[in-house]
């Protein structure tokens, strides 16, 4: 195999010049495929439907003034000094808090903080992951995760979705055919990259069959608050009778992401490893910023936050759907989310997404092509639409020269 | 193997209830000692000498509330959005040019921004050591390293020192024996744990041994800027010709831990993969966080706020080195450190410093016994003594009550 600069790789690993040899695993972690891609749509005047960027304009930076003067004011040395692994204790309190939103019953011994649900991603790699393990996960899925598993070298196994979210009869075989598999990893609300949700029923039957197969559920849910219509369904973890469910959330898509403020749900023996990981992976979260959030809770309703950005994002959601039925051609086809930052569309089979993404680049527009979320490849015809970032009129703009790209293919 | 509920190792990983199956390098990873002896010392009266922590008081709260309103004033929905994994251009530019202190050369693309640089040393297990691989290190060394490594599974082979840093005929030795070493990992400035730093001469050894060796160079330097006395020696990446030193930093030690923001400065080459990394783990540091340091450095001196820390810190050292001499016994040794935050004292031949800290405890006193500092275990008859977190008053009275423990041991 040969290294980006040419190095011959004869160690099992990456030989570099000068006689450096990284780390098998280094083979094996690409970078992002979307990070890379979000370079290009930095070209000025682009549309760009390629990120999962959260609406700027939407931050609470007034809000956050007041939060940062009075967390200096009433302990400013504390803010900005080391603090415990396991995150701030009062904040750790009011997310355990929020978590009834989606039927959790947990409390602060149950929450760890992390950098990010992405952290959380990684360490669940590192928790469980030895090389050659399987993990199974939903097909297509977070392209963010499986670059953060692929790191501990395991092997995959997709479970194909319907509009309501992972087929459980397919799981089901899944199981059995690997019966060592490590956990399954799931988002089941407005997934990451298609929309889907899953459905009350499947939710309960995906936690029957865990129980049964004895196999933890990685529940990744950073976009569950963010329901436009219908009932909020109650977490996987909501139905975790024998502490098999770890819950990610993150208020990255409910609050602002520069904070780099996730958290892990999990019952306390399973979070002590990710304590522990914590320790050797960073120590712990910025003080100040757990202080900040945990201050904007207090003196702010973030519940009246989150509905501002949903009545946002619907209205978003709703001009991208509209305007791709008038002008996708009738053979691609298109997820409807109830909630969440992501449309999937599928062309016709035998199209190449990344070629659109050429085409479309010349009009000034972009998105995401869908096969990196598969993490065995395939699927070329697919690809990945973020609504919230675009205000409406780029988004009714950027689907009508897409929707011309996609009619000159016909 | 039995795991701390009782389940059975039987998987080359933990067995916990419910079936769940960790991966094997769990086994390997502790809870710091440092991390869960920090509990204890939080007794309230205790006088403490057992942690890292910098002096709170010497913090720029005044300040920080000043550069924080300006960030969220100047550019506040840039602040709270994602950035780039590789961090804040201008305060990478700014970080390279503070770097020249230390004799390097760098620009800002030879920087990425880390959370701490615990975090550079997680990345460096990552994405140099397969399990089994050779890791050099100083006998004794940083326990945040050492465990993060750990969980790659490494072999550590221990480089002897003495007042001058790492005996650098005992590394050509190591090497000659190990020439497939992944890396040496040293902190020439005021090592954790032992205060001793490195010598001009014996830098330039290593960094020839490195080049003749191929192998690469792990400094990390979190106390470099924070020397008392005598002339800053250039760093060993300073000496680098050939891309094989990857540099840390941190602003933790010389502006506040609580924001978590070090740095890695390696050659790009090398960078690419720590940049790869840091995407899959956490995707960036926090966006404020960067634009508040670097508000900082553009609104105020960070050099006068290091000399300001300095001169307390070297007060703190006189005064413990002082009562040391007067206080301990005469078979007890210590190092002088000229910078950084810590002493090292070694006890008789056959003393056991944890019996000495649980003594020390009942004088409500504490600090770290060495053992956990060498990967490989022994050398029970040592102790790191921290005096950047105590006033004067206390350092005096803790030393005295120290005194008088390990005078009742002779």
């Amino acid at each position: 195999m040969e290294t980006q600069d040419g190095g011959l790789n004869i160690y099992g690993g990456v030989l570099f010049k000068m006689g450096i040899k990284f780390a098998s695993r280094m083979d094996n972690i690409k970078s992002s495929a979307i990070r890379e891609l979000l370079k290009l749509t930095e070209i000025p005047d682009i549309i760009s439907f390629a990120g999962g960027l959260p609406a700027p304009e939407l931050f609470p930076v007034k809000e956050m003034q007041e939060v940062c003067v009075r967390v200096l004011e009433e302990d400013g040395k504390a803010a900005l000094q080391y603090s415990t692994t396991e995150g701030f204790l009062p904040l750790r309190a009011k997310i355990a808090k929020q978590m009834s939103h989606l039927g959790m019953t947990c409390d602060a011994q149950n929450v760890l903080m992390t950098s990010g649900s992405q952290q959380g991603l990684e360490f669940t790699g590192k928790i469980f992951i030895n090389e050659g393990d399987t993990v199974i996960c939903e097909s297509p899925s977070y392209l963010g995760a499986l670059n953060a598993f692929k790191a501990y070298l395991p092997k995959f196994v997709e479970i194909p979705m319907d509009e309501d979210g992972m087929l459980i009869d397919e799981l089901e075989k899944a199981l059995e055919a690997h019966p060592d598999a490590k956990f399954i990893y799931t988002i089941p609300d407005f997934q990451n990259p298609t929309g889907r949700t899953m459905s009350l029923e499947r939710r309960k039957r995906l936690m029957e069959l865990a129980i049964k197969y004895e196999i933890p559920v990685v529940e990744d849910n950073p976009y569950g608050e963010l329901r436009f219509e219908g009932e909020m369904l109650p977490s996987i973890k909501s139905f975790d009778t024998k502490g098999l469910v770890i819950h990610l959330g993150t208020f990255s898509k409910i609050f602002a992401p520069g904070l780099r403020l996730g958290w892990v749900v999990a019952d306390t023996e399973v979070l002590q490893q990710y304590i522990k990981v914590k320790q050797g992976a960073d120590l712990q979260c910025s003080t100040i910023a757990q202080r900040e959030v945990d201050k904007f809770l207090e003196m702010f309703k973030l519940d009246d936050h989150i509905e501002k950005i949903k009545n946002v994002y619907r209205k978003r959601r709703d001009l991208m759907i509209e305007t791709m039925r008038k002008e996708f051609p009738a053979n691609v086809t298109f997820t409807v989310p109830q909630g969440g930052l992501f449309a999937w569309a599928t062309l016709p089979e035998g199209q190449d997404a990344a070629h659109v993404l050429k085409l479309a680049l010349e009009e000034k527009v972009a998105f995401v092509p869908g096969e990196p979320f598969y993490p065995n490849g395939g699927h070329a015809n697919t690809c990945r639409l973020n609504y919230s970032n675009m205000p409406e009129d780029k988004i009714v703009e950027g689907i009508k020269r897409l929707g011309k790209v996609l009619r000159s293919l016909q």
